[in-house]
């Protein structure tokens, strides 16, 4: 991997010098670019983590674990209710309906979403199908194919796990004759 | 982080320099290595992005979006007829079969693929689901489940958002008893 | 990118030689801490990779090629049955009940999973759905919602493909009112 001692005792000092300078600063741009392109692919993985994790915490009724995932003040936009805060998603997974649900087997399951970074900002555009166990034995039915809009931000420690990411807001809208899922499908491209 | 300067007066100015060139050639052949490896993760986080965003810009009627995921001549080899070029996928997207679906309400929800890379060729194996709006309040059916083998390419600059990858191929079965589903997902390890 | 050689006679050699060890030093650090980044999320991606391919062998009924994700001893915990050992896995697959199903036209198909990393030692949580063709023709029947539980750990060379990673444990439970799948989700945060 690495060379011999430089045997050439003609090379004057200085230019040896002159050469390891300018290969330092070399290597160290070079570091500062592998440096910023693996925060961006940290980034996106931290994302992908953080949308996935969203359905096995919702489906086990871990409310913190839920609320945890957003900003204080973050906003979970969906069409069967607006919730807001870590309180109105607490609530949301504490109350009667989810707890039915999830009592009688559920799956919120996430598909692969788009996940578009600039920075601190990011959007990823996905689905999930909410799965529920039917009264016959082994069926399932699709109550739900939701699209979602997860718009987050950096807003903690950039050396976490979750490298800072928690979402500022999702919009979900099932995707119906209304149009309002496929409207927010349309907005995948945009960050 | 750093050591302090170096208070050995007794090591002689030659066997420094031959130590700091060795030094930097071996952190250069460490670097050299970290950017191919680095540029691996980009790569495969740029091909699931791309199987992923085939997904809502369908589902929205973005016929271009579609389109732009294929090179000018890719193709779109599906059990329902081959699309082929940027043509083939536009006239797909904007024909009445598929216009129907997503005014009525549907997913084309992707799954978590499998991604082999090797170098400037990939290849990513995976299943939609289409899931489509029921007549019945609150349900939706599966109307396909399908098998896809993306054979992709990189054709565009390396350092774009999107690396550079474009699909020369889709080939998408639904998995029925007719075996064509399946042939596709046992490639799942061919490259 | 690089600065040009150091014109300035009046710094001696000996400040210079110090700095740039020192300089090359501090590289070494970054480069070394962003090696370690770099591993973590190759680590990730193998893992996603690994959890992905097992749906499209099992559906193509490759039987070696679902035990090899496993270590020898492996087990694949499932409500249907204890699969032990690469020969617990390929009799699972060459068995009547799962060749009658991939025979008639099914998918496991894989949501995205959250992957909780820890040095050689990793967890992923996640669901699949089966899918199955219905004998209404374009139909198709989800029989099962699985909470799924991982558990990897590194037994290969971490400069192979997979980065060494193999399954040590996979538990997989229905979500039904019995909250088997519902505790196994409640567990996606301990890795």
């Amino acid at each position: 991997m690495s060379s011999p001692p430089s045997p050439m005792p003609s090379v004057p000092i200085e230019a040896r010098l002159a050469a390891l300078e300018e290969g330092l600063d070399s290597a160290r741009a070079r570091l500062a670019a592998a440096e910023t392109a693996q925060g961006r692919v940290a980034d996106e993985l931290a994302i992908l983590r953080l949308v996935a994790s969203y359905s096995p915490r919702v489906d086990s009724g871990d409310a913190e674990g839920v609320a945890e995932l957003w900003t204080d003040d973050g906003v979970y936009d969906v069409d069967t209710g607006l919730l807001e805060g870590h309180r109105g998603l607490t609530e949301m997974v504490r109350g009667d309906a989810h707890q039915g649900l999830i009592a009688h087997g559920c799956g919120h399951v996430p598909g692969l979403p788009v996940v578009l970074l600039d920075g601190d900002h990011a959007v990823a555009t996905g689905y999930t199908q909410l799965v529920v166990r039917s009264s016959r034995p082994g069926r399932y039915t699709v109550m739900r194919v939701t699209a979602n809009r997860w718009e987050l931000e950096r807003r903690g420690p950039v050396d976490a796990t979750d490298r800072g990411w928690r979402v500022v807001l999702r919009t979900a809208r099932a995707v119906t004759d209304d149009g309002e899922g496929r409207r927010l499908l349309g907005r995948s491209r945009e960050g």
